[in-house]
């Protein structure tokens, strides 16, 4: 084809791409028709021209990836679905619409779009855990592209990004920033200066080319130069216009996020040149080999460990992980730069091809999960429970994404002594426990951790274990099961007063506080409630039964969303399950409520007062009353 | 002095920090020795030259500031406290030690300290908040000193504060980086590559220079020529080894985070020259006018809507802003390139000398107000809710840091409709309230949030907002008052069968379903719970009194954490508090529990079943309950 006649070709899919967008935001009354113009061109290249991309089989292994950072482009995708012939017409008008597959911003609902975007700044991160597993584990040809508005740069996430693509050599990661000059409010910080981009990307070890986004043979020879690079990533930007190919639009601020008005609408799509029904092939990609299995699956052989031992539960995780490895070929660990604390560091010496060193940079890790989960891995990506949430927000839009990914949080809660404040997961619980399709395991003891992480790799979800620093001891058989959802009662009489509820490190002040009891002639019973989410009602309810609703529970986190709060809900009806339990709950939370500072483990946990001391006062507290409304009402029945 | 002279004493000083940081990580038995020794000899230097410090009056607003973003070289700071004269050499020995002021990574319980360090890659940004304070509000010549790690720069967020500050200017902060070439456990990313790391600073805009952290002559030169660049910020990167001065540690893998044993502390002290008692004059910094004051106090004149009129809380937020911007000079407003949502614009376009635009970089954001409060400004930040979780890891370090700031999150819950999940804050309430120090609020409607955006102002600790997308019927007069810590009884009666408790969107949801309620002739209460942290337990009790325990929580989040849970903990005790109400509950928590997809507002509260619908239905299986329970009990009586 002559390149005069392919250009028209292009244009022509570009100016549907840009119709399509005005009208299928038109008729939604909302949602971003300007910013979802600007990239249009290179996009209609990119589609018709270089994705390589099988829409009957998105599984395909050797598909290549496209990742929309810029989510609120979603119309423009959603057009150029249309014009993959995968949606009809019919289906792009029902944009934002209830039900409609077709949301505001892309998520995995449709099956071509491999996670959700929306929250800016995500999409290049992600990329790059698409490409890691692209690269050095499948083994494949295929490209991943993202497409990012200049805007979203100002995240720092994307520059962990630009430093992990090239450190990691990625090229088969191709970015393409859609420098429109305009944000939400007004002219973006680096407005058009499309020279200081390429030369931060330069300086991160990038590839850079700068390209007019408008011109067509500008934009082909550029796609096509990026596919050659073969040493490091590439970014191609784009100096663009926003609305482009409506006056009224083009170029101008107010216009983000906003719908044309059926007039305007009408107006718009004839200066673009009126509504077309081009379908285009996307060529599909090369058959390939399968992707490369890493290692041969073995039986798994869960490490095991001696009760009345020490070990620590994050040197448990460290030990499980290996043997999941060993069992597991697609398990995968990341880690950001404290593998030797979290315990990752002996999958990686022994799996180095599965395991990717993230630095510090917890964000880029958590994204990389997420792209690694897309080809199917199971990602375990750890840090210090603390800094997760450095990654809260890559954690709420990995459950957007339906993501499967596996969270691992070591030194949490005051127990951890010395280090002070800073380096402390107060708030972990709570956060976890409020993200959709999540997964919240606490273990107290080695051969209990051993178990949770084996269930871990197959389990949906975010799924976060919480681990301790300090040695505790084995108080478990290592044949014991524990499954999630489940608990322990590990102390339990006839005549139990009250019930202590605990988990990890506070489970062992819980059995310290049954024998001072015990000795004092106080049975208690003691429940070991390592699912925290989703945790056992069955047995909260019997024990709240049994003791007359005298439940103490103790957690090494602040007092709000961690292990009380999901005690307590378990007592509460909700709108899916209205019924509720009526036994009368006098229910005493033992958790952290003041800043705490240095000190040695057990001067923290007595400071915070979740320490056996405080167990015991608590279930005295309760135990007394409970006496003195029995005495109260014996002696009223005489 | 001679030259020679002043640098045999520079290196004495040095060698006493050194020697200081090792005698109190050994006596402490944990620390970080080795990451103290490679900054020193840089430190010594600017401890007795460059630094403009009244140690006697932290808060001289002319002071220079210093920000130890290594945080785990805390050994160092102390040493040099001891070398200012300002702690004895017995408190440096209770490094680490309970009820110590030294903690094991800096806070702000000394004096000296500004904010706390300790999560890596957060000192920066808030170096740069320090920096727009001095620059632009204070106007007065101090500089801010900012030391890093070399790991620490792959924190994205480090990024979002390189591209901030060169955006603003920030000619008076001047960031050190401590290139020692060893992270935590090996090799970092760039290793000494000292070129890679001025390429990139200069590429966002900085001036660099490149050193040998070990030559006094140079680190001189550097830190002189530092504070004469006038038109962007500064970065000298430091080429260092870990452990300098004792072979046996000196750039080696193994020793970060370990103390030496008192052998090796012994041979250690006697290669580093023994033991030396030196204290040095740090120089004040000259007087200075005081800071500018921009403005003068006016009255505070908040702005009032008149019942019935439709207000978006977020549109009362920017309205009491404004007004609050005219009454407090010290107001400063920080947004995440949305201001024209959240309308935070309106202060912006009337007091543009006090607003920061942030770009999108919620992480930059926040510690750019945590660096503000610092200097006593009274920084309120906004950005979509959501977003916010975006910078979670600081908001929770912020708490460490004892810090004043306001943080405002709009387009919370499935409310704000069509955009989809990726825009929904809907674990905000649980993220916040699990912040020490926090205080949330989630006003539902106009005059309540001007009022509560009044008392924000001078709230201490991390206070929250949570506004709403949409229009909300004005239902408050405005002069009512609504302090923190109470709430509204807005509907009641002598014979209520149940309460609703409700805050924001979902309040209207509650109003609606009393009057479905009403018309079948079922008397409920409404409880209007805006200050969801701390929350009105009497008013709650009484409720629960007064209903049989027949309370029905609804809110637009997701079930785990949020007013639900905020509701729940008022009916537990705790361990300061450890007394409970007793009053049978009958809780039924109306949260999100289904991810959402895009719709209209009342399709998805609909959907989500926490609208007027899924109100009566609650209210009416409880009321059905007590009735049977109360005909059970009739019966039986007969």
């Amino acid at each position: 084809m002559a390149i005069q006649e392919q250009i028209q070709q292009w244009h022509e899919l570009a100016q549907q791409l840009r119709v399509d967008s005005i009208r299928a935001t038109t008729i939604a009354g909302s949602g971003h028709p300007t910013s979802s113009m600007s990239p249009t061109d290179v996009m209609a290249v990119l589609l018709s021209k270089y994705l390589r991309y099988d829409f009957k089989n998105p599984d395909n292994p050797n598909n290549d990836r496209f990742i929309l950072s810029k989510g609120h482009a979603a119309p423009l995708l959603y057009a150029m679905y249309k014009a993959a012939g995968v949606i009809s017409d019919g289906e792009l008008m029902s944009l934002r619409q209830l039900g409609s597959r077709l949301e505001g911003h892309p998520t995995p609902v449709l099956p071509w779009v491999d996670v959700a975007t929306g929250s800016l700044g995500q999409g290049l991160p992600i990329g790059v855990g698409l490409a890691l597993a692209g690269k050095y584990l499948d083994q494949l040809p295929y490209h991943v592209w993202v497409l990012l508005g200049d805007s979203e740069t100002s995240e720092g996430s994307v520059w962990e990004a630009f430093d992990h693509a090239s450190h990691y050599s990625l090229d088969n990661l191709i970015a393409i920033i859609d420098v429109n000059r305009l944000g939400q409010r007004g002219q973006t910080e680096l407005g058009w200066n499309i020279q200081a981009y390429a030369a931060r990307a330069k300086a991160f070890g990038w590839q850079a080319m700068e390209i007019d986004g408008h011109n067509f043979q500008e934009i082909d020879q550029c796609l096509n130069a990026a596919l050659s690079v073969n040493d490091r990533p590439t970014v191609i930007i784009a100096r663009t216009k926003k609305g482009k190919g409506v006056a009224s639009l083009e170029d101008l601020g107010g216009w983000h996020g906003k719908a044309l008005k059926p007039d305007a609408e009408k107006a718009a799509i004839a200066e673009l040149g009126g509504q077309r029904h081009i379908i285009i092939q996307v060529n599909k990609p090369e058959e390939q080999p399968q992707p490369v299995v890493i290692g041969n699956p073995q039986q798994l052989q869960l490490p095991t460990y001696n009760k009345g031992a020490k070990v620590a539960t994050r040197r448990a995780y460290g030990d499980a992980l290996l043997a999941l490895g060993s069992a597991q070929p697609n398990v995968v660990v990341l880690d950001a730069e404290v593998s030797n604390s979290t315990y990752a560091e002996d999958f990686a010496e022994a799996y180095p091809e599965r395991y990717f060193e993230m630095y510090i940079a917890e964000q880029q890790m958590i994204a990389a999960a997420v792209g690694l989960q897309v080809r199917k891995y199971k990602p375990f990506a750890s840090s210090f429970a603390a800094f997760l949430s450095r990654g809260y927000d890559f954690v709420r839009m990995a459950a957007v994404s339906r993501a499967n990914i596996k969270l691992v949080g070591s030194h949490a809660g005051v127990s951890i002594g010395q280090d002070g404040p800073s380096q402390m997961a107060l708030e972990d619980l709570a956060a976890f426990r409020a993200v959709w399709s999540s997964t919240v395991l606490y273990p107290s003891d080695a051969n209990q951790t051993a178990k949770l992480v084996a269930q871990m790799s197959d389990r949906n979800g975010i799924v976060y274990l919480r681990t301790t620093r300090e040695s505790t001891p084995v108080i478990y058989d290592s044949d014991e099961d524990f499954p999630i959802g489940g608990s322990k009662v590990i102390r339990s009489s006839d005549s139990d007063g009250a019930a202590i509820i605990a988990a990890g490190i506070t489970l062992h002040e819980a059995l310290k506080a049954y024998e001072r009891l015990k000795n004092e002639g106080i049975a208690v019973r003691v429940i070991d409630a390592y699912s925290v989410k989703p945790i056992d009602a069955k047995t909260l309810h019997q024990a709240a039964r049994d003791t007359e609703g005298n439940l103490v529970v103790v957690e090494d986190h602040w007092l709000e969303g961690g292990l009380g709060a999901a005690v307590l809900d378990v007592f509460a009806g909700t709108n899916s399950s209205p019924s509720y339990d009526e036994t009368p709950l006098r229910l005493i939370k033992l958790a952290v409520s003041e800043m705490p500072g240095s000190g040695t483990p057990e001067e923290l946990l007595h400071a915070a007062k979740i320490d056996a001391d405080a167990i015991v006062e608590a279930v005295k507290s309760q135990v007394k009353h409970s006496l003195g409304v029995a005495l109260h009402s014996k002696s009223a029945r005489k």
